[in-house]
């Protein structure tokens, strides 16, 4: 046993654990959507999180993770490492390539689950899979090859994103904004007279429990994303994500106390998520007050842009475009303006570091607001010229769940259902 | 890479990991909570929850780290590390203050999550939010300072009390108890006629998430407590905790079926929970067979004591004050009796250290008790005296998740709700 | 600080944390068979998960344990370490003995709990706790032995099971089946002229919550059964790990939309655990392709399985034979077939090993699978001699939860229930 050994050993288990709890958090984003959502699609809005998980790794493993981390090709893309097969020893890690890429897929299945919940009550399960195809293969791949691969070109400019706020967040914010515009509002969600209605959350505790295990998760996201154990700022990275998730949830509370007259229970939810989010990218890089700022910046934006949104009649059942999309927008451009001196190449605006960080911020995130939305776009009516997107007038009646699959979320019958009247049904 | 980098490094993700696991513990709080209290009230009690996390890490950082943590002034009080500045020399950590902070963030707010279900169905939102500010800023890092700093009057008197059942447990049950006192049983808790009536609990299930979210985390709040991976006795400790719950769920399952000719399963839920309890004290100082006995006796003692304040018309809606007060006294005064020598400064009763120990640990146990008590009944006096502390009789009836937050927790409505209609409500 | 110091504390800290997880997979073993089960028995077989917890540490730290991981006798059994004392050198850990012990007692909780859901819905809670008494304290521990203790029978032979393909799965899925025979279908599920009644899940959301609480457990399950945070191939068994669970969720997507015309969600979600149940053996000896094909394989018999067990009017609620033992068998032969030189002492028929594996692991499986069966069977029958091991009719038509337990897992009422009035019910 060697000190080698031990350093290499110490950094794979705090890898393995936290993308362990990276991948829990799937169960955190079903509940969380499933709670929200009315109780005819509960359990097609979990589908999709398993579409996430097993279509998602399986395809990062063929060609995403080579496309993502493989050897650079122009500052573009990269090629190789497909079934981490092939060279490479550019990425000079102190853990195997498993352990970096089992870290990596817990990444990928986040992004697409952030799409899911944009979604839900109205997309098809068929074009949903291929959606995800072309999300964990292709479109987050790709973006995350020019700022996450040292020879990307934006890493190259010296954007900095932690763990995520922008290639995690906002692409998969921008996405789902792409995908609600494409798949319109809900039936009935927006009354012919201009009248909004409202979703009845089928299931607050359920979708809390969702919360508190993405909370969880939360900590192995951000202090895992140092790779390594003997970071001596893993604790300060759990501290700030912990006061921004803090500090956005408690603005929510008094925010909506103040607004609606209540704290309003879907809010309070989303603030934790939104402080979460936007402190993604700056959680190694600002302070512990600017931590508190950020989150509860975020979570104030979230209830604004929720509102928004709805006023124009744009339905994002879940509210991912008002948590992922603004808050991972706020976060990386907050890193522009509060990075401190030290923690990076570049310091914000606010600490000497002039304009050059925020600039850098401010390209990559146009870059991946357009990239997210327009790949998402192409990529929906490239599905739709094949079948359609969007369930029947008929399946999105009676529910998804029984009508595209054929079960219902919950069910109080005290005794067997017989299966040939299950068919007349 | 030098082994003192290594060292501190695994000690960091330990504690970290750890950490992680107790706020995870948060959700176990919220859905055991949400499960025991009427489905009308279930959302409610969570939102108490995000007002624990959120208001107590923000408190904490603000104030209560320095108050309990900080340098020592007089025994009695810390005065360092307000927002984690200022001198803090004298914790001679083996980990980064950030990490030391969290873990101890952690806790605090597990303390107010005790109190939140014994104030269920009944107190008001907004009454809670001050006394969440006063429990986290103040009452508990005092106390907190007596015992776990090395300078506080009881830890120099030799009180040991390794994860918390006084510092914790007893604390947050005694505190409990005054609120559930101050605020009175729940309107049709206790017939006219002396009867008792039963709340139906709306969500057992839930309720078990709930209670397996704490387990695991338990094994986080007593191992990790050890702030260091290369402590010999985290093995020790990590049984002792399985030890003594699974003791605690057994002896309430077969005293139940004793007692009631079934097994109950609130009371069987809340038996693991008291016998984990109960170790947290002694988890690094008993043996495994004392483990096992202290388990078993918290489990039987949180069912007689449940029982015994029902019959005096005590209305504690999820058994806080049983599963925490009383197994929390248990926890502490066992230690005094069962701490083996070389474990500790002084050893226990009957392993020949005799009576000093569990003299102190008897004194620290009054002190907490009346210090949780007195100040939790003074801090809701004082909020009485500026609002309500209770909700309005048609809030109560009508459930404060519709009355105080606008939302029902479930709903099974297949269709939107009208705003226009909503607000006619 | 010494390296040797180091290295144990950073073993310690991996086996206590993935033993915590696995633990945790309690949780989900018991929100899955809630969520699968009618809503009439959903708080029994949860209980039955407290018991296992339970009854399950205490009966491993008496008996089982010795008998298991003791001083060898004749290659059959262990004989010390009753209560963890005795003699216990040959085990020659890096880790604490109470450690070690920790991490085997989560398994043995895993393997009874693994029969919980076969038993589903008729099992009399009493006759539960006996036969999980001689579960955990004597037919696992055994088999244990055979195969894990260095100087078992089937380990001397070549036998191997990195995690518990046979040892824990399929062992729990034989001894499922045994159980789901002994006390026959459910009232009502099969009718009089042959009709299958399909059971309603009364929670799909809380099923798909215990799923993640698995698949996030599994990690641990397998990763950690190294024993050693510093064993290179951690990495490899938690790729492994997440490709065959994606693989088997996958197939099952698939292959239930094509055989059914949409994507089954119980089937999906066995589909996941289907598939990590047939990787456990092999985790840490097959390549990440044959992992896949391994997962998608175990997937779909799963579907097959089920589809067969129902054809011959076996009643297995959750699907325990299915999951367990079909995806524990093929995992175990897979290892036969698919074991890479260099990773264990004997490689598989693919890679030069020729047919000595495969024969040793299929007659590992033929002795499992006969002794899960038969001594399930026997203890059935002895139990079944002093009280009925299936409820009463009228409990089982008015359900567990109120038949057994006395109290509804969901109650929706508004108001307190009047004890008086419950007495007469």
């Amino acid at each position: 046993m060697t000190l080698a050994d031990l350093s290499s050993g110490i950094d794979t288990v705090w890898v393995v654990l936290t993308a362990a709890m990276i991948l829990l958090m799937e169960g955190g984003f079903a509940l969380l959507e499933a709670g929200f959502v009315r109780q005819k699609n509960a359990v097609s809005i979990i589908m999709k999180v398993f579409v996430d998980i097993s279509f998602g790794a399986l395809l990062f493993y063929l060609v995403g993770f080579a496309f993502m981390h493989g050897k650079d090709v122009g500052g573009l893309i990269g090629w190789s490492g497909f079934t981490m097969g092939g060279d490479l020893t550019h990425l000079s890690l102190n853990i195997s390539t498993d352990t970096f890429w089992l870290f990596q897929c817990a990444f990928v299945i986040a992004v697409i689950s952030i799409v899911s919940g944009a979604v839900a009550e109205r997309i098809h399960f068929r074009a949903y899979i291929v959606y995800t195809i072309l999300m964990t293969g292709l479109i987050y791949p790709i973006y995350g090859h020019w700022i996450w691969s040292s020879s990307g070109w934006l890493a190259k400019l010296g954007m900095i994103d932690f763990a995520g706020s922008a290639a995690i967040h906002a692409l998969g914010g921008f996405a789902a904004l792409a995908a609600a515009l494409f798949l319109g509002p809900r039936l009935g969600r927006f009354g012919e007279d201009g009248k909004t209605n409202i979703v009845p959350p089928s299931n607050l505790p359920l979708a809390s429990v969702g919360a508190f295990i993405l909370w969880f998760g939360w900590f192995g996201f951000n202090a895992g994303s140092t790779l390594s154990a003997t970071n001596p700022n893993i604790g300060h990275i759990a501290v700030t994500t912990l006061l921004a998730s803090a500090a956005g949830c408690a603005a929510c509370i008094l925010f909506t106390m103040l607004r609606y007259r209540k704290a309003d229970p879907p809010m309070v939810i989303n603030g934790a998520l939104a402080g979460l989010v936007g402190i993604t990218a700056g959680c190694a890089y600002v302070s512990d007050a600017v931590a508190i700022l950020i989150g509860a910046v975020s979570g104030i934006a979230m209830v604004l842009a929720s509102e928004w949104l709805e006023g124009r009649r744009v339905d994002d059942p879940v509210g991912a475009f008002a948590v992922h999309g603004v808050s991972g927008s706020i976060g990386t451009l907050a890193v522009g303006l509060f990075a401190m001196p030290g923690t990076a190449a570049y310091s914000g605006l606010f600490y000497g570091g002039g304009w050059h960080l925020l600039g850098v911020q401010a390209l990559g995130l146009v870059v991946v607001a357009v990239w997210g939305f327009a790949l998402t776009w192409i990529a929906f009516r490239l599905i739709n010229a094949w079948r359609p997107v969007r369930v029947s007038k008929d399946e999105e009646l009676v529910g998804l769940d029984v009508g595209i699959h054929g079960v219902p979320a919950y069910s109080q019958e005290h005794d067997f259902l017989d299966i040939e009247q299950l068919r007349k049904r």
